[in-house]
């Protein structure tokens, strides 16, 4: 009773400070159709079944302007696959059931149906869309999200246009495939990405042999690289964006320094570098200056940098106008650099700050830590990854349903583990007991509690091979307090926490051997999957769910219903 | 009000008839727990993603006995796919929402969702099962199901063992490659398939050029013939069924005739063949003696019969015991009858009439007359099969729920054309106006009504050419009336109708430029699919359904719903 009280005053403490908070502008209503279905592209020479939205892959970028609202009507038209569709970095604040998670926020979208995505876009800075059920949005099911200032307000940087560019890694193999071997006794790992591909084009080497007749096209318009058209003497704000599948990336443009700016929805301290190590579920935007010969084109590259990768780089061109955007840059591109260099990429995450003036101070502490271990293990044989020892599956009824109908029988009601056996455990050695379990529990976090998260990456079962991980919080962004190399102390590393001026991500980059410290506040009522954004990764496991404020939400719409126990939804 | 009374007393008139007509034995029940998930599979071995039954393709082999209760809790582990099993041949009566076919009676299972199908097999004989959502039969999702008569209860013909082959063509390319291709502009055609299974086995030439290293193992034990073992001097009854997603069959086992002696759940005149035709959807039982050489093996061939096709035929070893099974017979393979000898297969299908004794008498005039023209056509430059220049498209909520429910806005409420333009429709030319539309409307059938359906086949789209479509129904078996050549003679051919001693049938063969007259008792309260059992044309649009006594039924069970405006579903 008294709990219950306690929760109602919270709420209605919520939507007051809502209702100060907003100036209650009229949204304006950007109208979406979008058709998803399977077809055949080529999009680095090679022709595979791609899933599409009305035709493309990557889909439609979206251009909004702070504070509209996005209508998407998706209409599934594949034959036989579900889908859903998630708003990646978009908090969906009040409406945690368009969050577009796959077993976690809805029923994903059966085929023949259609599914309307109501988007509140009420923070600018670039976020992207891309499939949240199974392996589709590494088959291509991806796009971005600009969101711009209104007229009359400004960034705290000047430039003359606004650009954008995509990057994945792409494969040939279908998702089933993948993920039949991945789920397969012995494993059969997905190997190296057959190309990169630079807003949705790359090339890959069709004489290769054993390709069947017909299969690659070199001279397939879809594959010509990409080009990005340029003025001679303007500065570029270009937003870079990454749905890798397995990839860290360096981005570069050869001879351009690159000054970042912006990364997610937030502002951070200017600092220029040659190139840009971008992780899987990160945006950024950079600012370049069109200030060398104009007189040639320039390679723009993509190069993996989290495994001695044997993928080609990914090439796209710089055109400097009226140059011939089809002329290749009469230079070797460059060669990025080196896979292994990690003090590089730890050296620039550190020097990520939140942008003084536009400053989101943290809470000064916790009110709960949790540690996450991530190891590879084996359950019965197969093999995953787990966090603190347990492997993420998806329950058949959506957290979200279940948690506002209070059914506990859809999944374990035990939080899973705070930490891991941190005194003993070795990081850099493989996992002395690979067995772990499967588990679906979640952490249930009291509203407008402060959490901190520390993610340690350990050993995988290879010796001396630890893997870089992005991980991804949904619903909210987290300050990222620090990084480090090695076992996080957990009594003197929060001692050298950044407090003061913290970026601010969705998405942060934890590398071998390392570790980041993150805090957020639970204070968006639903319920969030936290996962590697690596999808072969957290396939396999590697996630985990937090609940918060749940009970302060009103009754879920029909919309997400139709799987697990949901197929006859009554409000509770 | 005096409808519905009258649909009241229809009800409890069928409830009542139930009561009398059963002696209410206490069923059997034979539960069975199937995961369906994708494996790779070189079932003619080449390797390639299957769908499975706990492993295998096909999947078990029911057993059951006649008034058997059959539970099957199917657990959907594909990775996003959803899958209904449709009971081929098996009525279903009273529970039309455990007929398995995806958007008619039901929302095809969820990934992760468990649905529990119950049938209730209530006529002894062959049946068949596999997947009825999307092209998912064709990917391996098949199987047979045997009923056997109580102990103390005798078929009209006398054997020493019981054994069963099922019949598929195979392909290797994935469902979604087929599918997208079906459904593009330009069409592209699936071709021939690669290879002919005898239970499950086929031989795919792994020399072919450009096959991508280890995918095609001539020495994998998966493809090794399948071998059917005998003793010397017996008596085999052998039940044959045919699944093909494209091929009709000629079945025979090299120097020994056969006498079919049924048909799905009905017992046939019996007559001796050399060679069964067998059409997709089709079982048979035939008998044969093992009176031949005992100190050799023999070929049991199947063969392409409706198409001038490229594949191998089908091998398998007929081995008399005790010799090594594993030896090939050293005959050349029997070569099988031409492919365009259609005179023989209209003989083989008229030949075939119920036995005397086991005669279900056929109403003697109908209450409506339907005439399905099959045709080729476009539809915005896509091909299509039409029927009465409509072709068939699944409306996004199963036809069972919106009926049920009255939801008129589901799909077209008017009902589709009973006929074509018969006087002017040349049916030896290829159709003069190759537009037609797209259509989901049913036809509504007065329960307890007697319809005749004429199928008529026309040429296609292709000068002098016209194809082999075996019609299934659902629900029902049919009284086979009558085949012909050329346009049905609506006036003189059904003077020449067998209503004397037709046999019942659930699947029926039209020959090119040909027709068959179907006549069935409307009587089975539900929606019932009917269309061509080749999985190709069913996809491009070749059928219709049928509606009858729906508002008899009681509530509908929870675990249909889940898809379209079936998320919320209250009982009416």
């Amino acid at each position: 009773m008294v709990v219950f009280l306690f929760l109602s005053l919270l709420s209605v403490k919520y939507l007051y400070d809502r209702l100060l908070s907003d100036p209650l502008p009229v949204p304006r209503i950007r109208h979406y159709n979008w058709e998803v279905k399977y077809e055949y592209k080529s999009p680095d020479c090679f022709k595979k079944l791609a899933i599409t939205i009305n035709g493309q892959t990557p889909g439609p970028t979206i251009e909004a302007q702070l504070n509209d609202v996005i209508i998407v009507e998706v209409k599934n038209s594949m034959l036989t696959e579900m889908v859903s569709i998630h708003w990646h970095g978009i908090h969906q604040r009040g409406m945690p059931w368009f969050d577009g998670t796959g077993g976690v926020t809805q029923c994903p979208i059966a085929p023949g149906d259609t599914f309307v995505y109501k988007v509140a876009v009420d923070v600018p800075g670039t976020f992207l869309y891309h499939a949240h059920y199974g392996l589709q949005s590494e088959h291509g099911l991806y796009g971005m999200i600009k969101v711009s200032l209104p007229p009359g307000d400004s960034e705290p940087y000047t430039y003359d246009y606004d650009e954008s560019i995509i990057l994945v890694d792409w494969y040939h193999k279908s998702t089933y495939e993948q993920a039949t071997g991945l789920s397969s006794i012995p494993f059969v790992w997905v190997g190296e990405p057959q190309s990169l591909l630079i807003q949705g084009k790359g090339r890959f080497n069709c004489s290769t042999p054993e390709l069947e007749t017909g299969l690659c096209n070199t001279t397939s318009p879809e594959c010509s690289p990409h080009v990005m058209t340029v003025v001679p003497g303007k500065t570029y704000r270009l937003r870079i964006g990454s749905v890798t599948s397995l990839s860290a990336l360096s981005f570069e443009i050869e001879g351009h320094n690159m000054t970042i700016v912006g990364t997610g929805g937030h502002n951070v301290e200017p600092f220029t570098v040659k190139n840009l190590f971008i992780y899987s579920g990160q945006t950024y935007s950079v600012l370049i200056k069109t200030d060398q010969d104009p007189t040639k084109n320039y390679w723009i590259v993509s190069k993996i940098v989290n495994r001695n990768s044997t993928t080609p780089n990914g090439l796209a061109i710089f055109n400097y106008s009226p140059n011939n955007p089809s002329v290749s840059p009469p230079t070797i591109p460059p060669v990025g650099p080196a896979w292994n260099d990690v003090d590089s990429r730890i050296t620039q995450s550190q020097a990520i700050k939140a942008r003084q003036g536009y400053i989101t101070p943290p809470p000064q502490k916790p009110d709960r830590v949790i540690v996450l271990l991530n190891t590879q293990n084996m359950i019965d044989g197969y093999i995953r990854w787990s966090i603190n020892n347990v492997s993420f599956n998806l329950p058949g009824t959506p957290y979200l349903i279940a948690v506002k109908n209070k059914w506990h029988h859809v999944f374990n009601q035990t939080s899973p583990p705070d930490g891991y056996d941190y005194r003993h455990y070795d990081i850099f050695s493989p996992p002395k007991n690979v067995n772990a379990t499967y588990g679906n529990s979640i952490y249930r976090l009291p509203f407008n509690s402060v959490v901190d998260i520390i993610i340690q990456n350990a050993n995988t079962m290879k010796p001396t091979e630890s893997e870089t991980h992005p991980w991804h919080l949904h619903g909210h962004d987290f300050w990222v307090l620090g990084h480090g190399k090695g076992k996080f102390d957990i009594q003197n590393d929060p001692k050298k926490f950044n407090l003061v001026n913290p970026v601010m991500k969705n998405t942060v980059a934890v590398q071998p051997w390392g570790w980041a410290a993150l805090r957020f506040r639970a204070n968006n009522p639903g319920v969030w999957y936290m996962h590697c954004h690596l999808e072969f990764h957290s396939f396999l496991g590697m996630g985990v769910v937090f609940e918060e404020g749940v009970e302060m939400l009103g009754q879920l719409p029909k919309s997400i219903m139709g799987c697990g126990d949901a197929k006859d939804f009554h409000k509770p």
